[in-house]
């Protein structure tokens, strides 16, 4: 089994994701400025969607520049994280077409924390094939927190779409991805 | 003739076809639950196209991995083998958005029948470049069962489908996605 | 400049042309065999197509095996070949739409024309680049009538599709890509 | 962090962007040649956009021949680059779709405005991790004058086309991709 051709593959799909989701921009055919301001929901939640998925790339690059090996489990644990990532694209396009209904949000935030959660299914394949006590295992380990924050407040955002304050909602996601650029130190501190 | 951008391309195309599948997931502008759920055909299909295409590509890994030579008719056998491959999306999206319609499922396992015997095709122009008694075609000699077996259940599909059990036809080709998740040992018991 | 950054992106952007044109594939949402049936043109245009896309990258990475060394004009002449090659979804779209009209296959086969011509002046430039009596420039020469024979099969199905018998027109062009596929020594006899 | 993988994800999505944009490619099902010429805004837009992106791929390319090391900074910068890069298929179908109405033009050059400034910013953050006085930084600062050229004719079209000539704004625009096909040495002396 080989890594790189792993790496390959999921950069393929993710580039993909990222992209396809522009094909979900659209103004009327003969468009006024108040045309493209009225989409600002489809806008946004395209911005927002490409700095996630960017922020899955780098993480998964991070992840798989310590990797020694990977198996089977790895290989499926990868595509099932791919599985949730890929459907990015419609939870975006259904929450920025529908101007940020609650539900959608709900869906939007749902989708994020299965990614979140096949994501750390995956961290721990590679934990257990590389031995918890690797040189993998314990730089791996130091991240942990910030998955489980992502998963605590994207549970948060569900929730406070489900008390019917989506945009509320919304701007906690952004929160999640934010957290991801603030350094490590001042994390640390928090 | 190189086996290395065979692969890539292979790769690519095989990343492609398991994402552009997303784009046919669709609920109206402003949706309900209900809405959602109703959809349930269209998600299922593509969950279950999304593990069949990760198959193929983990199929297509392993085989490659002991591949020592590609010549002209391997290059045209791998071709024909993604254009079956590229015909997934179209089926899922037909027997999704049909809500499992008879016909459709039968498509749906006639297009997994074609992709099955046109990778047997792959696999036996192989072994000629290779040679019947090298390595390579003892390695790959050993997984013929299950390809006979994938093609087995999908004309049992596709006949469950004609008698007008479309939703029975359809669990039985998730069967043949299942199977390949059982460990070896487990098989041979079988 | 970088001859293997160069063919991994061209190699993308087949993997991309010839997978989209699946988008294009479209029967009903409660399809009857006639349906299916009745798409035909549809099924056949994206057949041909996929096999044109997958010769053009076949000719793309033997050209490109023995290659030396780009420059800035074999990279333009390079996007220019693709950008004619990136037609073919389009052309391939409208040409099944439309059942075969008689411009639809004119305008397919027109595509073809500038396709060909576009990858004959990148073959000119490769070969300018690397000398006129180089190792490289007498392997590529040999292909040459290849290329012209392309031409003018396509430019009589122009002529054949302008006297309004598209049917016809099409076959011409299947044979185009047949053609490829007749081994060479056949083909030095005719 | 590895140069190789952020080369390959940023070619893998400028690849997609190029080649998505040929699905907004439409004439009625049963054309006549009035239908295609009608389009034509829909076709000089897409092979505009081909060029550009053709050009900000050959500019990512040459830039980072030259780059020694990537950090977290130039990650982001360049995920930011590649955004407002994805833009563009979307600026391109309202700008063909709506025939070169002023405000579509105006957005289209708006989006090339920050694929410019981005670009720039990328530019930066490899200078500053390179060092100002390396071989990198000096190579790169000779281009720096293209980079700002590009810029002030996008902002003149701009305001061309605010002015309500979005046809001459288009024609400008044309002359920021020409640009970079005349040699160095014709630029030096203008």
């Amino acid at each position: 089994m080989d890594k790189n051709r792993l790496e390959a593959f999921s950069d393929g799909i993710l580039a993909i994701i990222i992209t396809i989701m522009v094909l979900d921009l659209k103004v009327p055919a003969n468009p006024t400025w108040q045309n493209y301001v009225e989409e600002y929901p489809v806008f946004i939640s395209y911005a927002l969607s490409f700095v996630l998925v960017g922020l899955y790339w780098s993480t998964h690059h991070h992840l798989f520049h310590g990797v020694q090996k990977v198996d089977n489990k790895v290989l499926w644990m990868n595509m099932f994280a791919l599985f949730w990532q890929s459907l990015i694209p419609f939870a975006t396009a259904t929450m920025g077409s529908s101007k940020f209904a609650s539900l959608t949000v709900m869906v939007y935030a749902l989708v994020l924390v299965f990614c979140t959660l096949s994501h750390m299914l995956l961290v721990n394949s590679l934990i257990k094939l590389h031995g918890l006590h690797s040189n993998f295992s314990t730089d791996v380990n130091r991240d942990r927190n910030k998955g489980n924050l992502t998963l605590a407040i994207n549970l948060i955002a569900i929730f406070v779409a489900y008390m019917d304050f989506p945009r509320i909602a919304f701007l906690i996601i952004v929160l999640t991805a934010l957290k991801w650029f603030v350094p490590n130190r001042i994390m640390d501190k928090i």
